[in-house]
């Protein structure tokens, strides 16, 4: 169940002293081949964090060795010294693993503007390479050393009946592009890919996946997916099974952030048919779930239809007031703009939320997971640095 | 103090019976001459209430005799029907005045998706019409009867020693685009304008100021400014002397809204100076204002700077992460993309938050007034369905 579970992978976590609470902060994934092709997908902020200009570079190449991430420290506005604080724990990495330093990804998260402890960095990564190990509590270990707000780690594994495996762990409350707090995350694969392959079928499904988890709108400077694939297993995988069994993985990944979201009450899908377009689809699904007046509402447990209507008006898409169709929970609340039941006839008592909006415009299809806006979500946010 | 100040208007505030509260709800604004010129600027929100398809519609003529103004029911997604109560609205003030019915515009403020209960709506512009008055009382009953969650009518008047004035009322705790709840505003002057004149001035005036108001980032279905010019004084003003005074008794009203916005406990001006453009300026601006998680900061006095720096990033603005500098309150906490001071070295405790972000690419500058993202807000908005 874990990122361990494809052949060719060990991990570790670690505890480097970088969290004041004491508890695990650095994670190291290693690569044993025979092979080391790669591909990644990183944030589009424009501020972005020595660890993501780090990883971006090294990705040039396609292949990978390992990857060290870390929690307690985003290493963002960090200038020079933080660029060379990545750079170095790569080399330190490298020489343990016997590798050059532009085999090594790394991934930082937690509170932006404050240079991470370099010294225990790197005391980190030594302990982190003594303790690597191929098994599932190894898997487990480094998907707990990179939590932040998460409260619990979040793996997963896919098996293909061919023989292959895709395994994963992740950490964060949002997602790879608009983002609550940082969202960092390894797959692993046995299959034998290489790294353009690698990089199209992730670029595919972090679109349909990650990039639909929008919890709050907004996006980090340090988000990164990275896939590494060993080649132990020995076999190429049918093109379409691999990009399958990836979606999947991410899918997977992407439920469980949205489930651990900061203050989540309610797990959300916006769901909307009948758009111009695939893109007008998700543009108004993302506006509905981005929306506060929407989502403070559903933290009521309040069927509010009426904002949800002029959350649709306001995105960006093409929209035909009256051909508008909005169910909550698999109730009508509204048909062809105007209310089509009562407010309250919609159950919303539940943790999951289902919200249909139907366009009537075309074949435009689109779903967003995003969660609630409550109390929890302010309280956690106004007294967490991150 | 209030919209009729200026010389030719008369208002009155009544209980029509569409709050359940039994609260004020129906206000109706009469000018009496000499000259009717008015301008009106609207959501652009694509889901349009009846009462803004109706008062758009009016105003092509240039000319308003009257506005009738309701709280209690935003009439907005009522098809037909609810559009049928905006016509029969103007109709019956329209024959209690003496004019036509398209001279009279109407704003709906309150729940959306419910139709209004149109018998009371035009026994309550009856009663309104009876109890017209030209005094600050009528004006503040006027201002009283369209607030919606509000807690104090929102009035103004500036006063040109050239001897004529602008006044005007407000309601909402957003603004006339994005917009946490419905914002209505009438303005009048007893300055002789013509309607292309008073549209221009308008929309100069609205642009920077309740177009810079932005609470969370939603809009409405209903948001609407009129302005309304009696020519009574017999003075044509000075073209920037008007411009002045109109921009200023709509920044007046916005800082009013602001102060009023839902759960505030910050008032916060995002200014961006050194973008490539004032467009530039306002986008980083706006999306600073609209990030939960720097709300949610603000909201803990937590000088969290890195979210400021991530929200600059994933800005649509042109952004070099190595030349921005972030200053709270005066205490400059990010130079050139890195830490320039500590977290807490900005005093964060009162209630006014001064955010000063520069970009170092050029001369653009604008700035958003904002609020925090509270606990009351969650409360409120969870709550109080509108």
């Amino acid at each position: 169940m874990s990122l361990t579970s494809p052949q060719g992978f060990r991990a570790a976590g670690v505890v480097a002293g970088l969290k004041s609470s004491g508890a695990p902060d650095l994670a190291l994934v290693v690569n044993d081949g025979p092979r080391f092709a790669a591909a990644g997908v990183f944030t589009r902020n424009k501020v972005k964090a020595a660890p993501v200009l780090w990883s971006q570079q090294v990705l040039t190449t396609g292949a990978l060795r390992a990857v060290v991430l870390n929690s307690g420290g985003a290493n963002a506005c960090t200038g020079p010294d933080g660029f060379q604080t990545a750079h170095a724990t790569a080399e330190k990495a490298a020489e343990l693993l016997g590798c050059g330093a532009v085999e090594v990804a790394i991934c930082s998260t937690g509170l932006i503007g404050a240079q991470l402890p370099r010294d225990a960095v790197l005391a980190g990564v030594e302990k982190a390479h003594a303790g690597l190990a191929a098994d599932e509590a190894a898997g487990t270990a480094a998907a707990t050393a990179i939590m932040t707000t998460d409260t619990v780690a979040k793996q997963v594994v896919c098996e293909n009946r061919a023989g292959w495996r895709v395994g994963g762990m992740t950490k964060g409350a949002g997602m790879i592009a608009p983002s609550m707090a940082t969202m960092l995350s390894v797959l692993t694969t046995d299959a034998v890919l290489d790294a353009d392959e690698l990089d199209t079928a992730l670029r595919a499904a972090v679109r349909v996946t990650f990039d639909r988890l929008d919890v709050d709108g907004s996006m980090s400077t340090n988000d990164t997916v990275l896939l590494l694939a060993s080649g132990a297993s020995g076999v190429r995988p049918d093109p379409a099974d691999f990009q399958r069994s990836l979606t999947q993985t991410c899918r997977f990944l992407a439920e469980q952030m949205q489930a651990d979201a900061e203050g989540v009450t309610k797990r959300i899908t916006v769901r909307v048919t009948g758009a111009a377009s695939e893109d007008d689809a998700v543009v108004v699904a993302r506006t509905v779930a981005r929306d506060s007046l929407v989502k403070t509402a559903l933290f009521g447990c309040d069927g509010n239809w009426g904002r949800i209507a002029a959350a649709v008006g306001y995105s960006d898409a093409a929209v035909d007031p009256d051909r508008l169709d909005i169910a909550i929970n698999g109730v009508e609340l509204c048909r062809g703009g105007v209310a089509a039941g009562g407010r309250t006839s919609a159950d919303l008592s539940g943790a999951e939320i289902a919200v249909v909006i139907t366009l009537g415009l075309g074949d435009g299809e689109g779903e967003i997971l995003t969660t609630d806006l409550s109390h929890a979500y302010v309280e956690e946010n106004s007294a967490y640095p991150s």
